[in-house]
């Protein structure tokens, strides 16, 4: 009886349609982005304090921009990616949901980021996590392009320019978890704020020079 | 090597079709929405005494139902707004984004609402936010037609209209945080009542008249 | 310069496709269904207690699936609703945004059946939300064929049948607020358990009969 | 005046468009998903020891992890299941909620064994959570083809090889709640790592021989 394994997987396509997985992204995204005001405490004072305790809560106000900008860039980054992308293979599911998977935890650092400011583990977590997420999309474009799932060919060079360009937001993370670990947590933080020029000067350099490795 | 930037580029359209957009804003819309209710509080008391803790509980129900009709009205008008966007650039995306940060802020600032009631920090806060979704609202309209992403043309008195329509609201939030601050917090709160009528006057006056500025 | 408003007003349709009304509509339901499970609370004590604190949860347990319950009750009738409606005018967007305010509302009274058991308050605080989401349906219902949003003509019989199918749950619910006002709370919920077979009643009766008023 | 109900219920389909199901079960999906995190306690520490207090959270991150795989996986199947179903009966429907509700339940059992780590209550809750999941998908393997719902025939020998294939998981977790009560929760836990073998095994298995029972 040789072949009921073959019957039965032949019964489901390889091949994904994407929408549904857009969809189903689209979602956590949005999700995550909203739970992330679940993280800015009440303040739980005196009336006559309301003012002062408001104005305290700007360190956790700041954590809630910023994981938002984070989630924002990469719903960008994820709308793009699928709008080349022809088809889904069961290794872009996998990738997709490990990116899925650090999304749904980045309110975990925020919180964390949110309540101990600029200490190094709460530092460190968060620029952990946004690395993993760069890094996971670095994968991710490597992959859509060897397994031919785009939608048209793309050229050795313009490849190598795109993995470029997805390497910017690991690497300065990645760089600030040194920077953090070797004691200046606040320097760290501010290593983020590197990010648009640096994308820009990779956008320039790549584009001026030949040596794109 | 020179275009190896233009190539990547040339991947993606600079037009967004509107139909994830429109999703991905629906979802942010309605999570915000649902989290509404988690500011309520449960009361937690003798049993004997429940009857009066959910009596107590009535400016936290307004407040709760107050946020909810200030995300319908912004999903009613995100809804018409799209009806008659063709296509969406970087720039409305950005604005977009802009949005829906103020709208999973809302939960914030209705909590503070519910716990403080007419106190002047919260109601700032509460007057500063939905003020905020309606600046950006304006924006967009007038970027929309500048940009011409529109489905069809819009004579200049129609433009003008429309913007003195969505300028009603937050011209209201903003004049109730001056009444707030001059220390009348609670009749701040009455203005947002003056909406639904001031909204009629402008309409009105802007059809009879023909000093549409 | 009269005609400004209506020119505006010419922008945009009287009628709503009904497509992102539905999306909208079922994101507002999964939300409000999956926060349910945050009124479980987490068990607080020794581990030699945990099998004894999950086992008194169980009126909690019984709250979240008699309101998962109704929330899926509640999709399904608004499935096949707008399975039948061709298109919404503003009417029916404002009905529809009335339901939604109160299933988002549904996770409160939950929360409180949850905490406080049969008591009085929390019976019929429970009871009328539910009552209010009968009685919108109700409404809803007479709105759309008075309006002629179906897609096809029914006759008065078969909507005045459809008028009593929609009126067993808030007959039910509203009558078990009497019985736990009269002092019966546990007597009140147990009510609740006649709408399975009072639904089935009020279907035999009205095809049996030709007293359909 | 018989015949009412018919005419009324003539209104409605008795079968149902898939879609709207699946794009409901995938925001259902997405939350539960998304709301896992909520259950990951933010340290509430000096700021010195918030390191340790973070490698103290592992247990938590380990729940966290696990359950998002199991919704992750019953997403795909979900998936996969639909693509093949050419159309939904109400006993499908009924199915799908069964499926949602204990979707929807699982962060309540991710939290306590979060919180509670190896216990054998813990244990048990979570086990029989998942293997809830599992039989419930195992009974709709069974109806969606014995009502004819599926796009295409499959013979006796795929079908049987599928319910195979789908009884793995419901019967290691069914397995590690009786080791969890003889007293061995955390072997119990071990068990469930048996999964991603013994489907290999089931399939080669099956495969090889004739004795699909």
């Amino acid at each position: 009886m040789a072949g009921v394994r073959d019957r039965y997987a032949a019964l489901y396509r390889d091949e994904w349609p994407t929408e549904r997985l857009q969809f189903f992204s689209d979602a956590v995204f949005a999700i995550a982005m909203t739970l992330l005001v679940l993280d800015i405490d009440i303040p739980d004072v005196d009336s006559s304090r309301l003012g002062n305790a408001l104005r305290d809560a700007q360190p956790q106000l700041f954590a809630f921009v910023l994981s938002f900008a984070v989630i924002a860039a990469t719903w960008v980054a994820h709308h793009r990616r699928f709008e080349i992308v022809r088809v889904a293979d069961t290794r872009l599911v996998q990738l997709n949901f490990a990116l899925l998977l650090v999304v749904t935890f980045l309110p975990f650092p925020t919180a964390v980021l949110s309540e101990y400011g600029s200490e190094t583990p709460a530092v460190v977590l968060y620029a952990g996590t946004v690395a993993a997420l760069g890094l996971i999309q670095l994968v991710t474009w490597s992959h859509v392009r060897k397994a031919g799932l785009l939608n048209s060919e793309i050229d050795e060079g313009t490849y190598r320019y795109g993995r470029r360009v997805h390497a910017v937001d690991p690497a300065v993370f990645l760089a600030s978890i040194v920077v953090a670990l070797l004691g200046f947590p606040l320097a760290a933080m501010l290593t983020w704020l590197a990010i648009p020029p640096g994308s820009w000067l990779v956008r320039r350099t790549a584009d001026g020079g030949g040596s794109v490795s």
